[in-house]
């Protein structure tokens, strides 16, 4: 863990989801949050109510030895242009999938910090275990970074901008889908006014499977078991369109692990 | 809770996954277990000295107040048919997709009590939070299944076969599916020797949200946002396989919120 640095502020971009997670986060460890802004400005006012921050309608107010930007992905470059570049402010975004140089092809020290987690208004996380993940285009913007990084996460990694694009592709997998797939059990019960509680422990254990073991290994189920007659059977009493995505999973279950 | 009769003991057909989980919990609570037996005489040996039980390869030897089949599937119905009926003993399987007649158009007591938690052999899994769905087909079998079930678990459904069948396909969704998704995620990752650990806490958070929201209303990702750039971001840069998979997983996930 870095010291803090003495007047080391930052200024936010931003009042969405990913605000809402990360400014507590910054605040609960000391950081002076200077101003946020919003597409917005009743939202920024909201929001900076809501922390007990500053907040500005015009960009060129962000003061701060770095600017984070969270907001929605094509908006990036468009703030970026429009930032007054000060001497020696990091500009930084936090999506998955936006290459460093949407910024770093404006700014002398760029950076981008991804939250690795998924985020909802309704659910308030722990910001000291999400991983984040980290880049730089300078060594300058990699030390304000990771100073800040490293205090408001345990789990920090430098990635390039490629590599992150491939863990956001692999988190839409183990996130969204995997809320599909839920969804689903959910439709299903929800036909015949089953309890979706029902499902709640085996839903808990499957992750918690996962956390401990190579998921590749604990892969259960009459797919991989090649149970043919179970498979027919649940394939036989779900309506066509939930039968097809059934079967079209349960192949790529035995292609998998074939 | 309801209080153990005396003398009342079981015998346990099977020494698989189900067996492994089912008879700990069932000596816990101080049940008797008459024999285990299994089709190969040395898996129940090896099951028998693990519990300190006894076991035997005659199924005429299985005494006891109740016979649960912990056995694959396909073996239920042979196994009903050879089981001598003794007056008053109540026999009963474990499965999911099967329905109560394999084995009550044998048998005048007859029942079902399906763990619904996915079993693997390396995991311990605490029965008392394992959901457990029963059926009986008569008032004497629906006593003693029940004092049985309400002992070993904190959560138990009496259910139909037809309902059973519904649940174990939306286990299928939650936890087989699921768990392929995770696979996925590592695949991805592997590919450029990243780190799994990266992604658990997110695996973690997703199921948490499923445990106290319903999953519809906590649908993230680019889908559901119908952010075209990044889905053809990580499109573009999947092999064709996946990116085949990717596509048609994010339009069940339109179709599902349009």
């Amino acid at each position: 863990m870095n010291k803090m640095q003495s007047n080391f502020s930052i200024s936010v971009i931003g009042a969405g989801n990913v605000a809402h997670s990360l400014v507590p986060a910054l605040l609960s460890k000391g950081y002076l949050i200077d101003y946020v802004f919003a597409r917005n400005p009743q939202h920024a006012a909201t929001f900076a109510k809501k922390f007990d921050i500053k907040c500005t309608d015009n960009l060129n107010d962000l003061t701060g030895d770095i600017v984070i930007m969270a907001v929605t992905d094509s908006a990036i470059e468009q703030i970026s242009v429009k930032l007054a570049m000060q001497s020696n402010q990091v500009i930084v975004h936090t999506a998955g999938s936006q290459p460093i140089d949407v910024i770093a092809k404006y700014h002398k020290h760029a950076g981008v910090l991804y939250p690795l987690q998924t985020f909802s208004a309704q659910r308030k996380v722990n910001f000291k275990h999400v991983p984040v993940l980290i880049e730089t285009n300078s060594d300058y913007a990699k030390k304000q970074l990771s100073d800040v990084a490293n205090k408001i996460s345990t789990s920090v990694l430098q990635v390039n901008s490629y590599e992150r694009l491939q863990i956001h592709t692999a988190a839409v997998f183990v996130c969204n889908f995997t809320n599909l797939m839920y969804t689903y059990g959910k439709d299903i019960l929800d036909n015949y006014n089953l309890p979706f509680e029902v499902l709640r422990p085996l839903i808990k254990e499957t992750a918690e499977k996962a956390l401990s073991n190579d998921p590749v290994n604990v892969q259960t189920g009459p797919a991989i078991r090649n149970d043919e007659a179970t498979l027919t059977k649940h394939i036989n009493q779900l309506d066509a369109d939930m039968a097809q995505k059934y079967e079209q999973l349960s192949n790529w279950i035995k292609k998998r692990h074939s």
